[in-house]
């Protein structure tokens, strides 16, 4: 929510505290035993010079806009995606087509008509049915969990029930956005309501994928978010008497649409077939333009490659940039990859993928043997001027979960998030909440740390 | 945007910061000259000690929901308002008709077409025209303020302009809204848009009234404001090539409505026919509830007096409750007041106004004579401990400020409202935005002072 007006302070500020970096005799103690290759001090000192990243992340806001699967804006990133990776000189730039579902929102709107008449603002949620038109009218449920649910289920039937969990962290309270449609529809309510999913809101609806049972048998009614002060209020109204809503969506489930990941190579001077692959998703939502999520990863990862480009630094092994197609949804670019790369995958050294956002770099996680977590850990003692030199087991992303069966190590960027879920999915989800200098630093951890991969004996 | 959890704590320190004032022996230094009487002690303690305002706010919002001119909320909030104060036991409760101006927002959309079509975010301006059915499809010539739009005026024919000029303080930013439709149909323009009128948004759009020209040569052209968000898209965009968007309000001014003022007394024991006037707008817009603007205020002034009653502390001086109609549009309120009560005026001791929001106390502005600020000042020593012993010369507030003339003194109620603007006007300006501590702690400080003033010799 911060406008990144002190950007260029704070570059500066990170060059200085870089200084123990950037000449060999005063290199951090973390690192003392395996000193740095001279070409991360390059690698960090031409990150954090520009702002390229930025600029190819406003670049990609702008020119592709929102890029939900099947929509124009997901088509127009693709070949923006390719255009960039290929004037970058990277190569065998390709996009790998598969197929993707094609859900569509339409006209969507929520209105309070009792105790009184209020537009409430609402989307959503990736998946849903649509309301016959005109919308369902029907009183609401408000219940705080599935628990309440269950306690009151007699209640249910006929009713819009809405759930208004307490923030308790993203995992725990984005349940009731997957499951939530389904947990209602099983004691008959018509169409299911929640709180967004997140812990602060100026009126701000955030939408996400819900599912609905595999098996067909509970009926499918129509899913979408409140915002956190709407939620309240009807929450409230609820104890006071009846609260009757019309909920109008528009949504529904076309036939799959085409889509691709987009791949591009920087080729390895000595091990040109073992891999390193930078992943991050393509898609978004269609709220906002998918900045945090996961524009500025793409942003990352193609700019720490092409950085090491244009710095003329080929790596002994090849580093690949994979920007995923429908993460958001199904993971078809995930799961794509590992299929068609199957006879490449036990060739790939490891694969880290940038889903965290664009705020300041925390570090990273590491799906692997505990021999392997501590030899990242030990590549990534060089990046702790940048605060990126914590390691931890982890998971490394959903995109490149798909390669662990094969034995990949995954790597998981992480950041200082404390603000993501604030904009997450949302049409607050912008380019003003990406601060350049974050941004460029991220770039710095990613592009040493790759190299560093690249290069291990 | 915090969420009140730390409500008891902090209502606790406080009762422990009050130390000094609960017991005479460590009044503090400031008001060692003057110790406070035991009736303030006995009100602070006793506002601190409940949360009766935060029930009372809560109970207005949602009872009346948003209270805009001529609405059924408005008349909600009326009818509330009156039951509430006759229900504390105050004197002459009433009503006082008048007519207030009733403009309704219609539905509303606006769509960026060029160069691609995408969903924006915005609220129309209150007072604004609507648009033909079907929108304004036009291309957006965006210019950063006033001046810009002076020199690219030839550019401005025909064009939806767009003012998204840089946050410098509500003071300075809100003209655009105000003149903005104005200055770009001196030039042809068929639309205005502004960026909204805060520092920060999470895709929140925030209206507010704009003026046309009195002498209607100039033509009337629909506007709206866009979320910071889109605002700074559009802009982007422009820079890049032509932007196009289609404007759809539904807005239309109704003939005059209605409405009221709400006034209840707390009569004097000794002097009833002096009147320390306690006044906040009981209108708000029809985004959110108005909970700050000016649910607080309203919460603050009728508890301060219930307060008393309840208590039995009957002041010297008659302390008078006065609800305003029609802040945010036209002022009749304060008009009417000043107009319906004149012959009373001489008689007025003092008014003071809650609209700035029901943050954390800062202490009071006084628009009067040096002598009488001091005087006030002095007057609002112990209320050191509550932080809202400031006392500066200024502005006493919008509905208040129609009594000038007659020579009250005005005092304006002041708080820590760095996040005001967050919210003020905008459908986030809701009861999770009010802490409850902060609102009882305005209670105290009003309460107290509005004592001081009706015993002061």
């Amino acid at each position: 929510m911060t406008h990144p007006h002190s950007a260029p302070a704070r570059a500066a500020a990170f060059l200085i505290a870089l200084g123990g970096l950037m000449t060999n005799d005063a290199v951090p103690a973390r690192a003392a035993a395996a000193p740095a290759p001279a070409p991360v001090e390059r690698i960090v000192a031409a990150a954090l010079a520009d702002s390229s990243a930025f600029a190819l992340l406003a670049d990609l806001c702008d020119t592709a806009g929102s890029r939900l699967n099947g929509s124009e804006g997901q088509r127009r990133a693709v070949a923006w995606a390719l255009d960039r990776l290929r004037a970058g000189g990277l190569d065998g730039v390709r996009a790998e087509p598969l197929t993707v579902p094609h859900w569509v929102r339409g006209r969507e709107s929520c209105t309070l008509l009792e105790p009184y008449e209020q537009p409430l603002t609402l989307l959503g949620l990736g998946g849903s049915v649509g309301t016959p038109p005109g919308g369902i009218t029907a009183e609401v449920l408000a219940v705080r969990d599935f628990d309440e649910l269950e306690a009151r289920a007699a209640e249910a039937a006929g009713r819009l029930v809405l759930f208004d969990p307490p923030w308790e962290g993203y995992g725990k309270t984005v349940q009731y956005r997957g499951r939530g449609a389904v947990a209602a529809a099983r004691h008959g309510a018509v169409g299911c309501l929640i709180r967004s999913v997140t812990d602060r809101s100026l009126a701000t609806p955030h939408t996400g994928i819900m599912r609905y049972d595999k098996g067909d048998t509970i009926p499918r009614i129509p899913a979408a978010a409140l915002s956190v002060e709407d939620a309240a209020l009807l929450t409230r109204l609820a104890r006071r008497g009846p609260v009757r809503v019309r909920l109008e969506m528009g949504a529904a489930q076309l036939p799959d649409a085409p889509s691709a990941n987009v791949v591009a190579n920087l080729t390895g001077r000595e091990l040109p077939d073992e891999i390193v692959l930078a992943g991050a998703h393509l898609d978004s939502w269609d709220a906002g333009c998918g900045a945090h999520d996961d524009g500025a990863g793409c942003a990352i990862v193609m700019e720490a490659v092409l950085l090491l480009k244009r710095l003329d630094l080929a790596p002994r092994r090849t580093l690949r940039v994979v920007l995923f197609a429908d993460e958001e949804m199904t993971q078809q670019g995930g799961r794509g990859y590992a299929r068609d790369h199957a006879g490449e995958l036990p060739r790939h050294r490891a694969a880290l993928e940038c889903d965290s956002g664009g705020f300041a770099p925390a570090g990273f996680t590491v799906q692997a043997d505990s021999a392997t977590v501590a030899r990242f850990a030990a590549l990534a003692a060089p990046l702790a001027p940048l605060g990126a030199d914590a390691v931890t087991p982890g998971g490394g992303g959903v995109d490149i979960s798909f390669l662990a069966d094969a034995g990949v190590p995954l790597i998981g960027h992480r950041v200082h998030g404390e603000h993501y879920f604030d904009v997450h999915h949302s049409p607050a989800d912008t380019l003003d909440k990406v601060d350049p200098a974050d941004l460029q630093r991220n770039v710095a951890a990613v592009a040493a740390l790759l190299w560093l991969i690249a290069e291990a004996p």
